[in-house]
């Protein structure tokens, strides 16, 4: 029988391709098994309840990685379409006490990868090994420029270099979930969106 | 021939193998390629010069990886005995003008491992994808994990969580490389000490 790929898991199988070549067969599962989801914004993808928590990959829209800590949360990663998000939580087996979501934080669309789907390909295809190194490659430099990010001495400079770095950011998130993910007060954020704006208009 | 293994490799190789069987012909390469190195404190394993990092595999002392920033500078990690360190640099292709940097916190000894070595692993051996991919989901884990950290909203609160995941750190740590890893003063940190360290005598 021959199965005909929908337009959207070809884009993943694209996305894995960059990595590895994808054997037909491993495709062919990977389209029977994945399903595309649509979302509203402000709903969640991932939650501590999940034990086996999925992967998903955006095909439009953004989500962001945040903790639940007392009454308050914080935003430690943002992503945007063209991206596999639920990594975080794979890698958590002890989170110490840590209360790990996923939200969508515009109207998205994705592509749910299942928990067992990925490791169904983990044992089968050798090819999935590399796929799963590359892309904690990817994964891991984007957590380590974090960490670099919220440790510079200022908020301007936080914010100056997540711009440079990660553009759409700027221009997508709202200021509550952008200023948690900058390590600075709303206000601040408010403070120096303006002078920035005001400089845009002097050049 | 009868290659016998220094003890220092076997702590390396009981390391990887925590991840996976390592055959002998791989042990005997690596116990052949690798050196131990014996440092002071204050001294630079890796720089911003080194195009091809080689790892590090730390017997004993500890290390910081921090980035210059202007006059200052910025630790971003800490690593103590038991861990491989350099993957940071292996991971950052495009680093954005980040200037990056490990060096030692204590007199330390640790094993090198060559970049050539690293590669020619991965080559010959399939469990070196493995060992890689395993490896990268502890480094991966503990950036998240610092991610973390540094978004909590007050100073006593990622001091407190540090020293609850990481005591060693709290310890050992010289104070100026400390408070810039927790993103606070080091007048901030000094109180704090000072206050947790009165707390434990009240217990």
């Amino acid at each position: 029988m021959n199965v005909k790929p929908q337009e959207h898991v070809k884009v993943l199988i694209n996305y894995l391709e960059q990595f590895v070549k994808v054997p037909e067969v491993m495709a062919k599962l990977i389209i029977r098994e994945t399903t595309v989801i649509e979302l509203k914004k402000r709903k969640h993808l991932v939650s501590p309840l999940d034990l086996k928590p999925n992967l998903y990959f955006i095909l439009t829209g953004s989500v962001r990685g945040f903790d639940r800590d007392d009454h308050t949360d914080i935003t430690s990663w943002i992503a945007i379409e063209g991206q596999i998000v639920g990594l975080t939580l794979y890698s958590s087996p002890t989170a110490h006490g840590r209360r790990q979501y996923i939200e969508t934080l515009e109207d998205s669309r994705a592509i749910m990868i299942p928990n067992a789907l990925v490791n169904t390909l983990f044992t089968l295809f050798p090819e999935m090994g590399t796929i799963g190194r590359k892309l904690l490659w990817l994964h891991y430099y984007d957590a380590e420029e974090r960490n670099y990010l919220t440790r510079l001495s200022s908020a301007e400079k936080r914010l100056r270099r997540m711009i440079h770095t990660h553009p759409q950011f700027y221009y997508r998130t709202p200021i509550k979930y952008l200023a948690s993910y900058l390590g600075m007060r709303m206000e601040t954020l408010s403070r120096l969106r303006a002078q920035i704006s005001t400089e845009k208009v002097m050049v």
